[in-house]
């Protein structure tokens, strides 16, 4: 751990138990979810690629998929200027600077800021809701990397489209109950859904994520991987998920 | 069981377990399987309702439906004339004539045949497969249940958006790796997918079934349910499957 790294009021260091590697975040503004830990597990890299995140907010989707072999490097877009801000220092923290590089600014112009069909993957934890119903402060953090207050699906989707190479995919994860717009967007922008995971809280409950792979101009047809069961009971993971834990992979 | 109804050459009397109605089946020609059963627990009915079946085969969803409570009509249609003639004996079999009407014909033109805008419900167990690849007898009842030989999806989801009363659903099962292609031809008739569930063999296996709920006019958000495990073990049932299997609904 690079140990010149300062820390602002309210900021804590959490081990990511992943090669070695720390996160800086602050848990009154937003800390990341076992969404983009499922997320990194799900997305297939290969090696010495560049790879955008949308809306990298603590950055924790590059790093922990630079702590995966391949040697990639990693372009990472956030638009809070404090989330940004922490990303950096994260990725200084683990001396990722020279394979992970920050980027302020808006997703929603993703494509005129690295180019077109530039990416050979672009990975995304975008917000989920689309409805700003009972949201008190449209600015927080956590707000912002919850609802769609400053980018849409729609343009999360578009830029990928621009950004990716033909035949690469975008990797996300969203709520399932999204699922049929998203696919529809998807299609809008010649993405296709060709990989899917449903992500089930209780092997008696409705899936709460949906975690996909859509590729630039494929082909139609679709895998559906076996059901990831979080909970074997309350408080008590499955062997399935500390399995995906613990290998890393 | 109404005992004037004949059975010709090779057909024989299955027990369906439900109700105390029977079905006859050639199991050198084709015998349902658990697809239409788990669609015949997956359809939500109301009461005195009108449904179409689009390509019944041997009759044994509405069969099936009728069983259940809430005194629905249904019209079937089939294009197969021996599987028509073998779901009309079953009907009387069950002496259903006055709540399923088996009808000759294609279900490529069911809106012409019932009318527009007329059903409460559609039901279907469509051709799965898209290619012909392999296949040495695209004539045989088989062929014709399993391939789009004389129907095509989109076929079976337009007629479904124009016998379809506004708001009212369509219910089908298919596999899951066409469900991307299925989202956007539903998407292009105006029917909105609405519930879901994925049928698993096993746990840690791939789904390869997939029952879906789709609305004309429908609001865009979809559930998906819990998930539906088959198998514990080769040869033995979950739980979850047999209690489906012995509430009837």
């Amino acid at each position: 751990m690079n140990a010149s790294v300062e820390l602002k009021t309210g900021e804590r260091i959490d081990d990511l138990q992943r090669n070695g590697y720390y996160i800086i975040q602050n848990p009154e503004k937003f800390c990341f979810g076992m969404d983009a830990v499922l997320l990194s597990h799900f997305v297939r890299l290969g090696k010495k690629q560049t790879i955008l995140d949308m809306g990298t907010g603590t950055g924790v989707l590059p790093i922990l998929l630079a702590a995966r072999p391949g040697d990639n490097r990693f372009e990472a877009l956030e638009i809070q200027e404090e989330s940004a801000d922490m990303a950096r220092r994260s990725v200084k923290l683990n001396s990722l600077e020279h394979r992970i590089r920050i980027t302020d600014g808006s997703l929603t112009e993703a494509s005129s800021l690295f180019g077109k069909h530039v990416f050979d993957a672009v990975v995304t934890n975008p917000p989920y809701m689309n409805d700003r119903h009972g949201l008190k402060n449209p600015d927080m953090p956590k707000a912002i990397a919850r609802h769609e207050i400053l980018c849409t699906l729609e343009d999360v989707i578009r830029e990928s489209s621009l950004v990716l190479k033909p035949k690469k995919s975008l990797f996300m994860v969203h709520r399932p109950f999204r699922l049929a717009e998203i696919f529809r967007i998807l299609s809008k922008y010649r993405l296709e859904p060709k990989r899917m995971r449903f992500v089930y809280p209780y092997l008696d409950r409705e899936p709460n994520m949906v975690l996909l792979e859509a590729v630039l101009d494929g082909n139609p047809m679709i895998k559906t991987e076996p059901p990831l069961i979080v909970y074997e009971s309350p408080g008590k993971y499955t062997k399935q998920l500390l399995d995906l834990y613990h290998t890393g992979e």
